[in-house]
């Protein structure tokens, strides 16, 4: 939850003269999202999202993210969908730092997810893959598994405080991660699709937001990164949701044999990558600061799960 | 900007129920105040402003805030409309804290106000205090002069190391001011009302907001903390603006002589009781702190130009 940029209503006025949306009639900073500054914009011709982006994005990533972005909207898939400037592009600048007007989209985030909404999760990210199918732009993803041994080693010490005998079963999970699947479908995919950044009215998906962990690869992976996200119970997976979350995928987009042998690894990398950038942002964040990181233990219990858990059934493919 | 209390999908569904408002299409919490959590709220009826009241807000001072707030909506002045409870009252619970919902207004707060704005909120202030006549209920102004040396006096060193000098000046300003008017009209006055609080389209004023240092004190007083809002720029008080406030306020409630000769000193005190709780908040803030305070050199500047200005003319009066 953060506004670190805010702008004065002259500012705002001199960005709105770049668009076509005439003048602001409302603009209200919200405490969303960690990584940029974002505001709810009303004017004259509707209601939209004004992202200033902050140093932990990439500005030569935006593009990618904005062509993910509209691609979407150009499928009628209900992603934000970026506002064209008069000049014909999506990205602009104000006070020396990009930032992007995208439509604005209703729904509310569920805090803990019922199996019907799993379901519904499951039939949008297929349908997010469907739309994405052909994407021609193409973003490495920069928290893949060659970059978890560099955020997680330097902070094992973190982690043994944090859970003792954590250091030892987590570089044991590194180095089990190496053999990474290869050669599974890949294409633009989310990677980072929590409840938090997916919009509900009661158990129909009405958005999905947030795209700035968006890159090309394996499908499977955003799958997993799903399980992860929506069908634990606490420590606990739960295999209604599972089923649910898997299953409606399916029935869009039937995964290949080696896609579902895949899932156990897949899912266990997921949470190794959400382990990963919590631990480091846990280690960085002094222990007076007003904002809290989220405690890296919840995905320690999850890579607990994930190193029982074999095989496809265990994730209810 | 701050969220300190964030609400659950299902715990804002449970709230939902306890109005006639239909079920929630968006939420999302907004960086804005420093005392309460604050969250945009849309439902199938219409937008709306939902307020968790944290632990600055005294929980026995909210029904004076929301009969202000009711009392000016029922003027049909463009004030934030408290929503009715199914069982009648205004305010309700949510996870053990005191919360109400308000109507939504549209509106952009301006950052440099112009002469234009000066004069608009001029007349706003007295349409405020035209539509607070009468108002039955009473709250005491808790940061009235008797409570600036208790805010003050603690903190002269603080102040000393701000700016040389500046302890011995406050010292006797807080002398001067013990000679504070009395017996001039009162009423229901807004006591806050910063260019923040207020919502403008182009030069019209659109709404008054932030009612929650609202209090029973002289009308006049509230005219002079818009003198200090609204009519400095920089150090130096810009006379044109501050004519163009006093003279529309004027033009609906024209001053007494009484309270035109107190408006040097209301103007001083005025600065003083924002001089005071921003050196409270800069001392009890650790220097890392996220959530910087306000720079209580703002109104040290000011107070230097109220020891100087001693005639009503002086303020464009």
């Amino acid at each position: 939850m953060a506004v670190y940029t805010d702008l004065t209503d002259e500012e705002l006025a001199e960005l709105l003269q770049r668009y076509d949306l005439g003048r602001a009639l409302a603009f209200k900073g919200v405490a969303e999202g960690v990584e940029n500054s974002n505001f709810l914009l009303e004017t004259e011709t509707g209601r939209y999202f004004l992202t200033i982006y902050e140093k932990r994005v990439k500005r030569e990533d935006l593009p990618f993210f904005m062509g993910v972005m509209e691609a979407l909207g150009a499928a009628s898939f209900p992603a934000p969908r970026p506002v064209h400037l008069k000049d014909g592009g999506f990205l602009t600048e104000v006070r020396g730092k990009a930032c992007a007007i995208v439509s604005f989209l209703t729904g509310v985030s569920p805090f803990r997810p019922n199996p019907a909404q799993c379901r519904a999760i499951g039939t949008t990210l297929a349908a997010m893959h469907g739309a994405l199918d052909g994407f021609p732009m193409e973003r490495k993803n920069a928290l893949g598994p060659s970059s978890w041994p560099g955020l997680v080693t330097p902070r094992l010490e973190e982690a043994e405080k944090l859970q003792l005998g954590l250091a030892a079963l987590v570089e044991a999970d590194l180095k089990e991660l190496q053999d990474w699947p290869s050669g599974l479908p890949e294409g633009a995919i989310h990677a980072d699709l929590f409840p938090d950044n997916a919009l509900f009215l009661g158990d129909e998906v009405t958005g999905v937001i947030d795209f700035y962990f968006a890159c090309t690869d394996a499908r499977a992976y955003d799958i997993a990164v799903c399980l992860n996200a929506w069908c634990f119970e606490g420590r606990e997976y739960n295999l209604t949701k599972g089923r649910a979350l898997i299953g409606a995928y399916e029935r869009a987009r039937p995964l290949s044999a080696a896609e579902r042998e895949a899932i156990p690894l897949l899912a266990r990398g997921a949470a190794m990558r959400f382990f990963a950038t919590r631990l480091w942002d846990w280690a960085a964040t002094p222990a007076g600061a007003l904002v809290r990181p989220k405690d890296p233990r919840e995905y320690a219990d999850k890579l607990a799960f994930h190193r029982r858990a074999t095989r496809a059934s265990d994730y209810g493919a």
